[in-house]
């Protein structure tokens, strides 16, 4: 079977680090796929979508992409490592705590946004916390999860070290509270339907979090 | 097949309003149903192991449950319609929107505590928003939810118009952050295992969401 052959193909391209055209290209086509999982939702899409997206064909895409499956993997792992890169460069960047965990916050509100439906369809895929990671994209995923989480629990507790902020709780129980009001959007947040933007949402999140609700407490 | 007799006479005695000593036993098993769940897990556990723990055989139960899930069903319902109730008698109650707030979150976690595994294994089957309610059943656990949530965004609103609760956003962009740092606690709280009680966990997310973070804000 043709499939077959271009499988091998495809595994030999991938192992070549110096092959930059082909790096490039696969680049291309996952930031295509992309975009056109935000326009048609993650189901609604195939692999000929995005193809054409691309002005080429199914066929043509099989040597750099294995399937619709592959592509959403690539895109998720992207969005999540960038997601990382933001969290670690704000952590190391200027500021107090505050205003780093209102960063963190808003920023990733924003990602779900850019990256809409992919992180959501991913975090649903990935929704039970059993997770004996059953494959290595897996493992690696859950890795950058846990450093993201780390992030944010460190972040709290710096806080709490220096006296900007009020001590409410076990550290790592804030962090989960705030990945948790995140998180828990991809059952109502669509960028097309919500009546609060991204920025709204986030900018509620961190200032419910950071001001509190209670007036003058 | 001995089966569909027993579902026939099943449907017929579950139909009969009248029969106390029926509907009495069914609601004996469905709370031994909800212990063994807790003991077991919800994948651990089978109907062999609930008709142990009740001293009876399998076949007994079959006149009053039809299946596991029929039971997990049961137990959900229950656990649901009690959280509600719950959230109605605090919203109707006396006290202040921050103290009834702070009312409905500690409950609420202390219910997942207390109905551990299976109200987080209910919030992980229904894990997509899409919920095209494929059940009766289902429909029926989203209205309660639904007005679960009303309670949450009505219980802000009020505190937004008296005064009582600063304006940080949307009522309910502020509903769905409480529900979300509850419910996402599905992927990480365990009672047997979590280094912060129930108790503690539900304190810190009221504390969180009152006071604020920011010290001196």
């Amino acid at each position: 079977m043709a499939t077959s052959g271009i499988g091998k193909r495809r595994a030999l391209a991938q192992k070549d680090k110096t092959n930059t055209a082909y790096i490039e290209r696969r680049h291309e086509i996952v930031q295509a796929a992309g975009r056109v999982f935000k326009d048609k939702g993650y189901r609604g899409t195939s692999l000929a979508d995005i193809a054409e997206s691309l002005g080429t064909d199914r066929a043509n895409l099989y040597y750099y992409v294995a399937s619709k499956e592959d592509l959403f993997s690539a895109v998720v792992s992207g969005a999540i490592g960038s997601n990382l890169a933001t969290a670690e460069s704000i952590k190391d960047g200027d500021g107090t705590a505050v205003e780093k965990l209102r960063a963190i916050i808003t920023s990733l509100m924003l990602s779900y946004e850019e990256h809409y439906p992919v992180l959501y369809v991913y975090i649903q895929e990935n929704s039970t916390h059993v997770g004996a990671s059953s494959s290595e994209w897996e493992a690696k995923m859950a890795k950058i999860n846990k450093r993201y989480e780390k992030i944010l629990v460190s972040l709290v507790q710096e806080g709490y070290d220096d006296g900007s902020l009020r001590q409410v709780g076990p550290a790592w129980v804030v962090a989960f509270a705030l990945l948790g009001m995140l998180g828990w959007t991809n059952r109502w947040f669509d960028p097309k339907k919500s009546e609060a933007s991204a920025a709204q949402v986030g900018a509620t999140f961190a200032e419910l979090v950071m001001a509190g609700l209670a007036e003058g407490d």
